[in-house]
């Protein structure tokens, strides 16, 4: 299966919830329709899109729900959660670009998967979680939950405590299947919400969900390989990659090569918490691929289509 | 699409749930596990599934939730919710359904779809909302909840209430397309997740979710019409329908003719909240079938097999 502009798109947090607004689901859904705006202009463009998103403030804001009842109910494991919160975003990212698209005169249904992604069960990070998520804890309720639920935590600020969690390499999209047969139809799908719900293959188990929390963008790049697409664009809220941050020698980048982006990630460019894992997904989709025009677009939501062009975002190529 | 063995698979609650338990998530994971022995003993008689199940206790934990945090977090609504639930009730029958058929040395991978259902957005029901959900609640509580958020309220027994919703008639399962795509090419997919995700189609707003819960069984007659199934089972905990329940003349029925079961409708043998919508969903399928010899069964979970064989169940055919 072979789709010339076949585009994996990652929506970053800025997609559905934004830092100046409660982040109520009012917002939300008015935040995703405007983001529905810029897909459906890449659509119309006659790209077929696969869209990912992640789920930061929303999967944060679960897991209080989650502690604010744990005395009167149940609380969810992490990964239970993470397949919660792929529901509820894959429903409204679905709906706000179905409606999107027939407002424009196109009869398109968008629909969500719940989608696995499988992790090593021997994955470095499970023996050293440093993925924080959820609110930041004072010390008292830090050590509690330490106790009681076994959470590992770390201290982000002097006095300031936040639950972290393992985030594994991702291997394998356990759904690609269904959703490669979804693509090849022409079928828009919503995958991979928040980076997918984490399992692992256990030889008498079988597959098992696991308390992680996968990197989307990392999720990202391995749907992007294994569908072979042509494209991964990582929507965020920069205009470019810059390398130098906050140095006087700062600048943007309008082109990386792969050996670029490679030697910038050696180098310790780009901070871990957020444009590293971009830069690694873009690094493992372009040397996974089988297409020597593979590329990725690493640009601002709003302004899609002006990336596809090459008129902002940083474009990164195999050669 | 023809499938002489499409068979559409409505999940009740005890299924994922069983009233003498707790009802966490590890007695969900292993209640599913011994679900998903039943569903693939049928798969290994050649019948392909679609499987749709309900959402009762877990909505209503997950309302309770969301209740408990309200001071700290805010709200999802209603529909929200259901779609929220879809994604970890999906996740987890998928995953158990795929572990046992690899148990059994097929290499099938089980996909949960996030699926909405059209209703009327003039359904009466909207004006007499009548689906109790959630907890039980004190009178205070009642009161409160009516002036602050809006709830309908029903006295469900002197001093008690609780939430009612509005429950319309399931009209169209927006993403048949995908999930007949699905069926045809031979993918195992969980589907329409406690009734599905129910939205209205607004002439000016396009699709948007109204707040209200659709009936399993109502939308797995549906599916199966749609879907053009040869079959509907409907797996419960009785081991077949009774009418003149409670009474002296009280008997089960092996098989029922659909003008015999619109009959017993008409009769009031079924109750509103229980067996009513499980005849009404096999009396809308068989109605709307094309297929002559089209039948829906309803039977004991743990005995599947008998049930198709007709050994155990009631069976209700066109004539």
């Amino acid at each position: 299966m072979e789709h010339r502009s076949l585009i994996v798109v990652a929506l970053g947090g800025n997609a559905i919830s934004r830092p100046e607004e409660e982040g109520i689901v009012d917002q939300q859904f008015a935040n995703s329709r405007a983001t529905a705006k810029a897909l459906a202009d890449l659509i119309e463009q006659g790209h077929h899109l696969v869209i990912t998103h992640g789920n930061g403030p929303q999967i944060g804001n679960f897991l209080l729900r989650n502690e604010a009842a744990a005395g009167a109910i149940y609380p969810l494991p992490m990964e239970v959660a993470v397949a919660h919160v792929q529901g509820g975003m894959g429903y409204m990212i679905a709906q706000t670009l179905t409606n999107e698209l027939n407002a424009r005169g196109y009869d398109r249904m968008v629909t969500a998967i719940v989608t696995t992604v499988r992790v090593d069960g021997d994955d470095p990070s499970f023996r050293n979680p440093t993925k924080p998520i959820g609110r930041v804890l004072p010390k008292e309720d830090a050590e509690r939950f330490a106790r009681d639920e076994g959470w590992a935590i770390k201290e982000v600020s002097p006095g300031k405590f936040r639950r972290v969690v393992a985030s594994p390499i991702p291997r394998h999209i356990m759904e690609i299947k269904t959703i490669r047969r979804c693509v090849a139809a022409g079928d828009l799908v919503v995958v991979c919400g928040g980076g997918g719900v984490p399992v692992v293959q256990n030889p008498v188990h079988g597959l098992r969900g696991v308390r992680a929390v996968i990197d989307k963008d990392l999720a990202s790049g391995l749907l992007a390989a294994e569908l072979n697409a042509h494209m991964m664009m990582i929507l965020t809220n920069v205009d470019r990659v810059s390398i130098d941050y906050g140095k006087p020698t700062q600048r943007t980048l309008e082109r990386m090569t792969l050996v670029q982006a490679q030697r910038f990630m050696d180098e310790g460019q780009f901070p871990a918490g957020s444009m590293g894992p971009k830069i690694q997904g873009a690094i493992n989709f372009l040397q996974a691929s089988r297409n020597g025009d593979a590329s990725v677009i690493i640009g601002p939501l709003h302004h899609a289509i002006d990336a596809v062009a090459g008129r902002i975002g940083t474009r990164i190529t195999k050669a």
